[in-house]
């Protein structure tokens, strides 16, 4: 005999056997409830409401009392009020006759991960490891089976895993006593289905993971939660490789220069990366031993420097790497401290110069399913462009240097409180006004004195409001004439930019735009342009339909000013978005989503990686693109900003 | 244009095309070649005859100018005189026209193992890592794949290897050193065509592996080269472990009663295996990193101590084993000193008293490739019996206690040199012969004083010998009434037969045989003999049509004294098989044959446990067994002999 069973809000509905508990028919219909404790009864987490009344439109009349009575463990998860309107535990309730059950929002599976960005995602939470709760029988002298079978064997009946065929070495060592002390009530931490990397005694419902992007100069980590997919903690440090060389290419030197240099290097990173685990954990009342999967993104250098493997080849040509598709090691050969059995994965690396990173940014920005045409630029120390739709992507690399990002500027620093993130300078008066990253308001007289530099926002935001002002010309000089007492002579004998005089500090002294760090910024984004500008002709479009810019940033930056300073090509502002650290949304979808680490394999693969500096028209096409915008029919898009800018 | 090609001496033919070089064309005719370095033409190991003349039969005439010309590289591998025999290497010539070619012993591919046992075992070897020689070309800018896939395009060219994934996170560490100074000609060392596990510099003809047999006692251990099946070194040491408990019982209880008692017994183990793999490694000319495959046999108490398991739980009733299937753990997991990156491959244990040292026996003595009844009784701490045949099998455990070993014996020792492993006593005079360890023959006066002690083969012959000469009676117990200066009262005021006299020995004192030794001898064979009587019923058959006596005695038993003692059933004595150490047998078959790991992994499970101990009549039967056979027409097989023992 059958019953109607119909869930809402999906609607779905069908026919259930008499006495199949609702659990159990959710999943007959196709229906994601969360039960953390696959249906043990001690979770409490699979709360479902009964709706009474007669359903016409479906056929059926929903009756609580189609339900099989109210058991002691419902009594005792349910809430005060919440029996009296028809709340049960699906897991605890037989189907006796129709009925139309309600699942609350907080009863249904995870199908959608707020990014870094503040953009949502629809994809099904699916982490590569997932908590399985299991009840054994225990062993008697009629049933010898071994512990590993016997653990097998329920997670085959009660979860449908027939594969999990492997356990780590470092788990069986205490199994025996981690059951027997669980009183064999045990939840096992499963990798893709397949290997046991943790026995925990008791319901531990949530297992949890760790995103880290590897910049050369930030390095960012996320603490997510892998069955709900929030991201709860998230904490950045400096690389601590810095020490050794600002960027790629004077690490790589470093480590070619001094026999324990590569050796140096990598443990900085490893231990850093311990440290900023073990913070992360801390702060959401973890320890490293909960976490139980790690990815990591990073460009082909960070990825070769972390493992220890020596990066010479990769900094000269032909730029052969190691090895490029995805890779899971143990996190304890690599010496990083977390649950000892787990793996880390590190997302394939696309070319030389194109990382993991950047892989990271293509699934988290999918320029594959776009049908116009998407440019993706993700600025870092080095800058890393894709162009193209679902037909066709190409990549390509490009020396930014890491000024965009802060570095290598006169008061750059890392987008910290403190930071100057945006800047409006008045055209008329050339005063300037600034935002403090930490703060709600702009600046103003009477604040107290935050400002201890400029992140890499707001470098993008003066350079632009400088030219905009008039401040600088189309070629970058200063404009001597202007009579402001925010310009003057530096202490090189060279113009600066006054932005932020010594009594709005707290670092005691004025904080300025120099010539240099004009030049600096000029030189990082004409190769970002000249870069697009080679793709797009690869690829036969003259112009992008959307424009996505990325980068660790900390705060994202204005897209306006991007386009102003001719850092990207012209594009209808409205179809650009600034997103920030894309790296990072795609290390974190990586981590609680096995089918993106399949994306992100089959993309390192699919897109064509071109080599634009050996161009033979780069120098000069790069020379060209330092100059400010002033062919202006070239950017139609920012026209009217364009055409407010004073002439000399 | 095809031309007919003959293989002898398989007689192997058929049609290849023109101008495919003998190696290729002895592949498709499945014929197998030897070609450590795969067809580079630098190993010089596939050398092969053309025979000339007319085939009539084959319809063909074979000449060497069907050949292709003599290249350099042969007349570099060939030795003098070869070429005028028409020898040539495989993979420098092809085929022009119609040959016969003839391929020598030692051209050929390894079919066969010789056991430690001395008997051959036609296995295919086949063990799971292998060596694969690789030359790639190097990268460029035009083709800057990374050095893992390089390596894996010509692993699936070459040698059709489409699957090997994985690389472990060690190897790749120096993988872009190792390939570049070796000028891009590598050696690929591949576990289970999937993962590499080592990468060498040039052409590596032999990947080599051990196989060890961690006994309660002794720990044996087996070099072999894993490309011929050969097993060039042998070395064995007591285990380690003895310090802490003589048998399995009383290191478990140990490791209970001591905090760090586990880790104690756990690190002297893998330190003695450690010890032993580099003694054996060293005496072949080989470094630890050179051993790239490791098989592990042992009983369940070993499996968990040497594993750092906790073995209490396998100590007491439900006795449930961890884990009891086959595991491949890395070596450096474990602490064990081989190559880093290489597995250690534990044989599966079948139940908790019946480990994997039995499996091992299983394997190499193949009960279930039998029409006929066989019983395999493997003698060690514990003694372990499987009867049955290719359709059922059962298996117990018997305490056995390790006085067959020579433990626990008053001069028992380890088989090794100065031991005495055989006895004969004179009927009449009671005077006893005996040979010692090293020794060629007989003990006789005027010998090099050597004799130190008496193994356990010894053991087994001085009693079977005293019961046939009457220095003891059917129940054990010493004949008063001789008149021979061998017996006499010892020390304790008990009987004692007196092997050796102290003139004889290097230790400067009788060689004596107490009655407390007969007493433990008649302890541990009537365990087995009962052991073996349940199985037999069990399987409903009352006697076995063949036996075979398992154990790592050194030296093997004389099977005619251990029915003489009535530690086996009775049995046609030329039915009888003494082994020796069949476990390390099957350690050293599943170290080079994948096949042999699949069908120990079947067994294991197919095997049935029976527990015989609690049977209930069992404490009267063992009281029984105890008694040296008299109830004459129980053992119609030795009747001549036991119709000449001497009454009293």
């Amino acid at each position: 005999m059958g019953h109607t069973v119909i869930f809402q809000p999906s609607g779905r509905r069908g026919t259930v056997e008499d006495g199949v508990n609702l659990l159990e028919a959710a999943r007959q219909l196709g229906v994601d409830i969360e039960s953390p404790c696959g249906g043990a009864r001690v979770c409490g987490k699979c709360k479902v409401r009964v709706e009474e009344g007669d359903f016409e439109k479906f056929g059926i009349i929903s009756k609580a009392s189609n339900l099989s009575a109210l058991m002691e463990e419902e009594r005792e998860e349910l809430e005060k009020g919440e029996v009296e309107k028809n709340y049960r535990l699906a897991c605890c309730t037989s189907v006796q006759g129709d009925v139309l059950i309600f699942v609350p929002e907080e009863s249904r599976g995870a199908q959608q991960v707020i990014l870094e960005t503040g953009r949502e995602r629809d994809i099904s939470v699916d982490p590569i490891v997932k908590n399985y709760y299991i009840e054994m029988v225990p062993a008697t002298l009629d049933d010898q089976t071994d512990d590993f079978m016997r653990m097998k064997g329920v997670l085959a009946e009660k979860y449908d895993l027939h594969n999990v065929d492997y356990i780590d070495y470092f788990v069986t060592v205490n199994l025996p006593e981690t059951i027997r002390a669980a009183d064999w009530k045990v939840t096992v931490s499963i990798w893709d289905d397949k290997e046991i990397v943790k026995v925990s005694p008791g319901l531990v419902e949530d297992p949890w993971g760790v995103a880290i992007d590897v910049g050369s100069t930030t390095v960012a980590g996320y603490l997510c939660n892998l069955r709900t997919g929030e991201s709860t903690v998230k904490k950045s440090m400096m690389n601590p490789q810095i020490t050794y060389g600002e960027d790629v290419l004077s690490r790589i030197t470093y480590s070619m220069m001094n026999d324990d240099g590569l050796e140096k290097m990598s443990s900085a990173m490893i231990e850093g990366i311990n440290n900023l685990i073990k913070g992360m954990a801390e702060e959401a009342g973890l320890s490293v031993e909960d976490i139980v999967d790690l990815t990591l993104v990073g460009n082909t250098a960070m990825h070769h420097l972390l493992l220890n493997i020596d990066p010479k080849y990769v900094g000269r040509a032909p730029f052969a790497p190691a090895f490029k598709c995805s890779v899971d090691f143990k996190a304890r050969d690599l010496g990083i401290k977390m649950n000892k059995a787990s793996y880390v994965h590190w997302l394939p690396i696309e070319a030389g110069f194109v990382g993991a990173d950047n892989v990271a940014v293509l699934i988290a920005e999918e320029p594959y399913n776009q049908d116009g045409m998407m440019l993706v630029i993700d600025i870092g120390t080095n800058g890393e462009i894709v162009f193209g739709n679902r037909e066709k992507l190409f990549s390509t690399s490009c020396a930014t240097g890491p000024a965009l990002e802060g570095a290598q500027i006169r008061f750059g620093m890392r987008a910290a409180p403190g930071a100057i993130e945006w800047v409006k300078i008045d055209p008329e008066t050339k005063e300037p006004k600034f935002k403090i990253i930490g703060e709600e308001d702009w600046f103003k007289e009477g604040d107290e004195p935050l400002a201890k530099g400029i992140c890499g926002s707001g470098i993008i935001d003066v350079i632009a409001e400088m030219f905009k002002a008039g401040v600088i010309d189309k070629t970058g000089r200063f404009n001597k004439k202007l009579d402001t007492p925010r310009i003057r002579h530096g202490e090189d004998g060279k113009m600066e930019y006054i932005l932020s005089y010594a009594r709005e500090t707290s670092i005691g002294k004025d904080i300025t735009v120099t010539q240099g760090d004009v030049r600096a910024i000029q030189l990082a984004k004409s190769a970002l342009y000249c870069g697009a500008e080679y793709l797009m002709e690869k690829r036969g479009v003259s112009k992008p339909d959307q424009i996505v810019l990325a980068g660790a940033f900390g705060s994202y930056i204005n897209k306006e000013s991007a386009m102003v300073m001719g850092m990207v090509p012209n594009c209808n502002l409205d179809n650009v978005n600034a997103v920030g650290n894309a790296a990072g949304d795609g290390a974190k979808l990586a981590l609680v989503s096995k089918a993106k680490r399949a994306e992100a394999q089959k993309m390192a693969l699919d897109v064509e990686f071109i080599e634009t500096a050996t161009e033979p028209d780069f120098q000069e096409r790069f020379a060209n693109a330092m100059a400010f915008p002033h062919r202006k029919h070239e950017f139609p898009s920012i026209q009217h900003i364009l055409d407010k800018i004073p002439q000399k």
